[in-house]
Formats: structure tokens, C-alpha cells, sequence
């Protein structure tokens, strides 16, 4: 396959794969994609270590590392990263501690025996900056920003490093304002996608984007794609190329918990939910005992980002290691409801080619009557 | 083209277009697709005579009936259409028709001058039947029911009278139960799409669908599809057609009010919302005051189906007719964005299929490498 985008990086299939697991990485750049590897929940220390790995193992493929700098959170006035911390753990009220580790209990998650020192790593400009110089060092082909358009000063470093820009991006006023700053390659991102995400449909939302964009900016469907069928929707809405996350949770190499991994492997498509409590912005969910305790009568309601995050990031790995799993949630999207085999990650790279050649065969021979 | 619908009906594109209005059946049947006419707004004797005048305009091209039965609804119990209409009015609370009024006071929205004796023509078996009845008179090629599976004997009819039977679903399992009773077309309709509509999004569900309903079942996808490049990646995501609905609203043909049809010109992707407030079911509309309103913290909350859309029926054409124009909404899908033209029935057609061509093109020059 040949589109501007597997040009631009010598790849042979147009498909990116964000993952936090450095396996999956490489394993899907060297299939033939492109690995993108999800810096938010590494120190800078531990992202190094995670970096030279994949030098050492994706065979001189080309991959990408993408972190979160949102444009607007709390504290975003504070540059210094302890300081910021510091005051957005006094923000965060009692009542929302309270009923957290109330429903924690109810679901018999023991206590927590850890810090909260790695409450957060990225969703700030503060945190996120030195991940960037990080990864900066390796010889990464994308730098990719999941909230909103990056600072245009990150996106100058990265292109004076040879390093492309990618912005993900859920509506066309988005998408054109990342393109301002000098973003590359704009990931579109539908409803049905896995973490933050916007309103409007991947159906709806690419041919929007592309045409707002306009000729000179690659564009990449994401949501709802992990089937080549949907590889082949993407491209025939006018992407470039599709941005895939969800699907890669569940394969050989990932480092998934085992309990949210059984969870992701039973879903349908309708057990996701759009919550506010992850992150206090709106991010798909599994659905489980706990969007749904966030959404009912008795829930505080959510915090600004990034202090819901910091309030439940140290529940979170709680809930992994003990109590009964129906707190167990995750990002993913809609599309969790055809994750239902763990295969290895190249594996999922040659049955989204298969499929996506015998949906184009097919849509040859429909039209040609 | 060639697919399994346009074999099965003798058209020319496999473009399924729902309208309320019958110039715009007509055209679109004449154009090469086929037009189905939404009977929930008319007495059978009104739809005789919409039907009679498609007859003599169609030009011997097919074209279709949409019913609306619902399988579950309030007096479902109660056969007969005058006692179960005298009993849901009695059940509308007093608290519910207050807010209503109050509302259509703020926006200066002029009181009834009507009875509400049109309120309730569709929604229920008792009163849908009678359009069924009149539909089977006419020489229709297409009955398709909008909400959950049509009754058996209805499907048993219909084929009795040669007509195929189509049902909208919007999850798989429900699309194998219309299966299981006879439905031969299954509509798969995403998130995305205007009126009753489910959480999965079109990019998501399609697939899902023709995998749950087997090889003989022919799927329609319906959701997100306004342009060619929708329509390419409905049919690459597997689907033998596409159902559109919303982007017939603007057409010149269509009879759509003009202080609606301006809102709709202007709206973007993101001006949709899913709501209970036209009736009782989630259904997308055009977001506005009204839907606000409905949301707020004054709102009486919704009544189940089809209390909800007794009580506003009359509201909404005064709403039509006077007023400050804030309270107007309508069923639309999130397609709405790219309705920015009023064109004639037949040029969206072609421009559709002109759209669709280019879009397959591409992929295949981007395939081929």
C-alpha cells in the first residue's frame, strides 16, 4: 500500500498503533506499521529505559512516541512540576477522597500501602515537557499529542530533530487550529474511540476534517477502527491512513492486567460509557460497577483535569491488584466488542490487510456491476 | 452498480432515502434509488392520498412505506386506538403539561387553537396498523417498521402482498431477532443518525451486524451517510446499501418548514444531541432550547413512549408557526453539518454516487501502490 503518510515514513501499511507497552510497539513497527508508544504513565527515567528497548528490538522500524499536553487545565499558570502538584492535591476536596475509598471498601480493595508520589506524570504541560526531551534524545519518526493542539514551541524542537508532529483532534475547529501550529498529520477521532474523545462520529467526522485541513495536511481516521473492513471505511472517508489503540490491549504481547484483560475480551460494543471520571474530561470507559458509581446519586461529581486523575490514579492500581474486579475499568473503545481472541500483534497487522484487501474486492465488484 | 438490494428491487443505486415528504420519494425512486415514505404523520386517509399521488409521479420506479411499531410501549395492552388514546392523555401528568406551557410562553410560542385529537397517528399497533393496511393497497415494494422488529403477521402480510420487509436496528442481537420473525433487509443504524437511534456508532455496528445476521440477510447502514465517501465506507464496511434520512430535510423538493430548514443549513456536526424529549425514547435531535430545556434542572423529566410525544405533538406545530424560532428542533442526524446547500432530490443522488466513484478510485490507487 502507498499513501502520503506510508511515504512520509518508509512504512509498508498505513496503520499506527498507540500502545503503553513497548512490545506492542515494536512488534506492530516491525509488521510493518507503525508502533506509537504512550509516554503518560512513565517518569522520565522509566521512559528512557523504555525507549532504549525498542531501539534494541524494532529492527530499525520506524516508531512514535505520544504524550498528553492538554492546552487547558488546572494550574497551568504554575510551571514549576512540584509546585503544581503540591497545590492540586490541597484542591481536591475530602467528600471525593471519602467516597472513593468508601466504594473502594465496598468492593473489597485493600488499602493503599503505596505514595501518591506517581499520581502524575503527564496531563500536564509541566509533567509532559520532560517525557518530550526524553524522547527527543531516540530516534523516534513522530511525536504525537493526545489533547488538543501541542505547544508550538514543542512542535518547532520536534521538527528540528526531523521528528513529525501529529495532534489528535475530534472536531474540524481542532483539527484546523493544530494545523496553525504547524501539527503534520491530524488523527480524527470519533465518538466511538477509547479515551478522550469528542462527540461527533468517525463517519462524520473525517470527510469534515479532510475537508477543513485542506489538501497539504495527512489526515488519520481513528475510532471505531480494529477490523479491516473499518481500515478500508477509514480510508474510503479520505483518511490517509488509521490510528488504532483498543485493539492492541488484548493481544499476545500486551502488558494488560489479567482481570481488565478478561473484562476487554467479553465486552460487546455497548459496554463502553463516555465518563468524566478518569480524568474529569470526557473519555470512553468500559462500563463497569465504577462509571457507574461516578454517574449515580451518590457520586461528589468530577474534578477538574488533571486533579481527578490524581485523585484516582493510586485506586486504580489498587483495584488491579485486589477486591472483587467490578471496579475493574479501562479506556477502549466501541470497538471492544469484536476484541474477542488474543492473537499476536503482527498477526493483527496481516488480518486488518487481509480484510481490508477483500472489502476493497468486494466494493470493485459492487460497483462495477 | 450491483448489489443484492439493487437486484432485488430493479434500482439503479443502492441509496435508500426516508422522507416524510412525497415529492422528495418520488424523485429519489425516479433519480435511480429508492424513496420510502415516513407514514407516522398521516391519517390513512392522507396516506392514501400521498400514496396515490407518488403512484402517479413515480414513473413505474419502486418505492417504499416506513411504519412505526414499536414492540413495547404504554397500553400496549389496549387493541383498540380510541380507548388506548383516552387512557395515555389521562396518564400525562398535569406537572408535565405546565412546563410545557411555561416554555412555549418564554418563546412567545402563540396557545393551541386545535384539538389534540392528531396527536398520536403512529407509534402504536393500533394505530399503525390501519396505515398498513392502506400501504399493501398501493403498489409498494419496500415496508420498513423504525423501531424494533414489526410484528409477525405484518411481516407475513407484507410478503403475502410481494413487498419486502425492512427493520432499522441498531445492535446486532436486536437485528437477529428481526431476522428470526421474517425481516428480510436489515437497516443498521449508528449513533450518529437522526430520530431513534442507539449508542454503538455506524463505523462499529455494521460489521457486527452482517456477521450476527448471516449470509442471507441483506444490511442497509444507515448513520453518519450524507456524502459519497460515507456511502463508500458503508459499503466497505460491509452493508449491500445505504439508508440516508436527514440529508433530504434541505432538498428543494422537501416540505420542511422554513424556519427549520434555515437551522439546519446553519448547524454543524456538534449542534445534535440524543434526547428524550420528542418521544420518550433516546432520539437525535437538532440540540436548541428546546432540548436544553428538556435537560434542565426545571424539566419535568420525559414520559415513556408514546406519552411524550402526545403531549408535545401540538406544541411542536405551534412552535412551527410562532414564536421566537429558539424552541424549533427536529429528528437530524450529525450528517447535519455538511447540509449547507439546498439542492434538487435527483443532483444529491448523483452527486452521491459522483462522490462515491471518486472515493473507490482512491482506494484502489492506493491499494495497487
Amino acid at each position: 500500500m502507498r499513501t502520503r503518510v506510508t511515504e512520509l515514513f518508509g512504512i509498508e501499511y498505513p496503520i499506527f498503533a498507540f500502545s503503553h507497552c513497548r512490545d506492542v510497539v515494536a512488534a506492530v513497527s516491525r509488521a510493518g506499521g507503525m508502533g506509537v508508544l504512550g509516554a503518560l504513565y512513565f517518569t522520565p527515567e522509566e521512559l528512557e529505559l523504555e525507549l532504549k528497548w525498542i531501539d534494541e528490538h524494532v529492527g530499525g522500524k520506524p516508531y512514535g512516541v505520544d504524550v498528553v499536553m492538554p492546552a487547558k487545565y488546572e494550574g497551568a499558570d504554575l510551571g514549576d512540576a512540584e509546585e503544581l502538584l503540591g497545590r492540586l492535591q490541597g484542591m481536591i476536596p475530602e467528600r471525593n477522597r471519602e467516597f472513593l475509598e468508601e466504594l473502594l471498601a465496598e468492593h473489597g480493595v485493600e488499602p493503599s500501602t503505596e505514595s501518591a508520589g506517581r499520581a502524575l506524570l503527564g496531563w500536564t504541560d509541566a509533567t509532559a515537557r520532560p517525557q518530550v526531551e526524553v524522547a527527543l534524545k531516540h530516534p523516534i519518526a513522530l511525536l504525537a499529542n493526545a489533547l488538543g493542539p501541542p505547544p508550538a514551541d514543542v512542535v518547532e524542537e520536534a521538527h528540528q530533530h526531523g521528528v513529525k508532529v501529529a495532534g489528535l483532534a475530534s472536531n474540524a475547529r481542532h483539527a484546523r487550529k493544530q494545523v496553525e501550529v504547524g501539527v503534520d498529520i491530524i488523527v480524527a477521532q470519533g465518538t466511538e474511540a477509547g479515551g478522550h474523545t469528542g462527540d461527533v462520529s468517525t463517519m462524520v467526522l473525517i470527510p469534515e476534517v479532510v475537508d477543513a485541513v485542506g489538501a497539504d495536511t495527512m489526515v488519520l481516521a481513528a475510532g471505531g477502527i480494529g477490523r479491516g473492513r473499518q481500515m478500508a471505511a477509514g480510508m474510503a472517508l479520505g483518511a490517509d491512513g488509521v490510528w488504532t489503540g483498543s485493539i492492541w490491549l488484548t493481544v499476545d504481547e500486551a502488558d494488560t492486567q489479567e482481570n481488565t484483560r478478561a473484562k476487554l475480551l467479553e465486552a460487546t460494543s455497548r459496554d463502553t460509557v463516555r465518563s468524566r471520571s478518569w480524568t474529569g474530561k470526557p473519555a470512553r470507559l468500559l462500563r463497569t460497577a465504577w462509571t457507574d458509581a461516578w454517574e449515580s446519586e451518590r457520586s461528589p461529581g468530577y474534578l477538574p483535569m488533571p486533579m481527578q486523575f490524581m485523585l484516582i490514579s493510586d485506586a486504580l492500581r489498587r483495584i488491579g491488584r485486589s477486591g472483587d474486579g467490578e471496579l475493574v475499568t479501562f479506556p477502549v473503545g466501541q470497538i471492544v466488542g469484536s476484541m474477542n481472541q488474543v492473537k499476536p500483534a503482527a498477526q493483527v497487522v496481516y488480518d486488518l490487510i487481509e480484510e481490508y484487501v477483500e472489502s476493497l474486492e468486494r466494493l470493485n465488484a459492487i460497483t462495477e456491476g
